[in-house]
């Protein structure tokens, strides 16, 4: 519960999450939420609880990350971007900061997420994409892979999809749209759904690859999908190729 | 001169500038020349001399530089690929290996070469583009840009956007082609020539941004060349932004 001074901070922030073990505060090394934490606390001397739209893992980056946070500063909302970015490094910048209604959370207040994954498809690893992309330099049968992203599209229970270990009890997710888009030596996959299951994307990515060296046909998706075992879909894609695009909500 | 069982091989290389103090070996860092030449003779015992088409400068990347050494290493030339790749850190990479004829030198057979030189025009430097674009938030006349860019296309006498101190005599050059594109938060210069001044396209570029800016105008470009005046011409936009994209010979 806020007073009426309090105000509820949404930012929209971008990060290149190679540094970093990832989102969430961690012993073992830096995180995104830690290093925000920090330049938050420099700005308004307040130990802020910074609400995430969700975890990304250790080098899974983000175009438009989503989080929020309550604060009793004077600070004008919009102000926010540019004293966090005089405090933050390089490699994560605030792109927004606005003032959202007391009831607003970054991660329940959510209807919807996007994702990219990219894959190199150059000969050898390109210097320039390092670290934001899976370099597979082997055949990859592009056409067969265009043809098994259809059936991931609808509401589907992605049980097969979901990391081992992970606790989620509803696996039902619905994927709005999912675009293989090839530009030069790069193939970027294109996700948008209602909400992932923890490495859902990097397991499709690792499933679409599957079917494009040929151990997976087209048609077998749908089976994966409906048998919910996690051992009969491919591979978890590595996480460097993964970025966080874009986080909606009702009102956005 | 070489023996009959000497192969001159010819080298099309990827690097990311960000680390190395340029191309050319220097005492106060580590050049891409002597990370390759150290790379070069771990395969083939040799110290060998290695030619490049042209030097870049420190933070300068380069999508196709090319590059030539003559071995008498058995070596097959298709090989040094994956060969010198195995040796290279991940920021430095060889693209193609190949034999090439005896008197192929990579900077005198050069016809010409390309460059791309990248501005983030995003509101907050992306941590994407960080070390890779100029970035430049404020307002841009990307419509005089445009307008401006035709003026440099031809043979021209660029003295005056050349590097201040630079010794060649002759600068004369010919611009084939010089485009402005757009995608998104980035505003990307492409431009051909026949061959480049020392800082020719930083300073190309640093005068389009000046146009942009309202600083110069348009046809306030021809005057500036003619006068041969490097105080005229716009600032040196800075070397992350560059890419040497292409080298051009006769026969390819």
């Amino acid at each position: 519960m806020e007073s009426g001074t309090t105000k509820n901070i949404r930012l929209t922030i971008t990060y290149r999450g190679t540094k970093y073990v990832g989102w969430q505060f961690q012993r073992n090394g830096v995180s995104i939420e830690e290093t925000l934490c920090t330049a938050i606390k420099t700005i308004t001397g307040e130990d802020v609880t910074l609400y995430g739209s969700g975890r990304t893992d250790s080098g899974v980056h983000a175009l438009a990350q989503v989080a929020n946070f309550h604060t009793a500063s004077s600070v004008p909302p919009e102000k926010f971007t540019p004293a966090l970015n005089a405090h933050l490094p390089p490699d994560i910048r605030i792109l927004v900061s606005e003032a959202v209604s007391a009831d607003f959370h970054s991660r329940f207040s959510a209807s919807g997420k996007a994702y990219r994954y990219q894959i190199d498809r150059g000969p050898v690893a390109s210097p320039f994409y390092y670290d934001y992309a899976w370099h597979l330099p082997e055949a990859l049968d592009e056409v067969a892979m265009n043809e098994a992203v259809a059936h991931f599209v609808g509401e589907h229970d992605f049980a097969a999809f979901m990391a081992t270990g992970s606790k989620v009890k509803d696996t039902v997710r619905r994927i709005h749209s999912l675009d293989l888009e090839r530009r030069d030596n790069l193939l970027t996959l294109e996700v948008r759904g209602s909400g992932f299951l923890y490495n859902m994307v990097r397991i499709i990515a690792g499933t679409l690859v599957a079917v494009g060296q040929g151990k997976l046909l087209p048609d077998e998706i749908p089976a994966i999908i409906t048998g919910k075992d996690r051992s009969q879909a491919g591979i978890t894609a590595p996480a460097k190729g993964l970025f966080l695009a874009e986080v909606t909500y009702p009102s956005t």
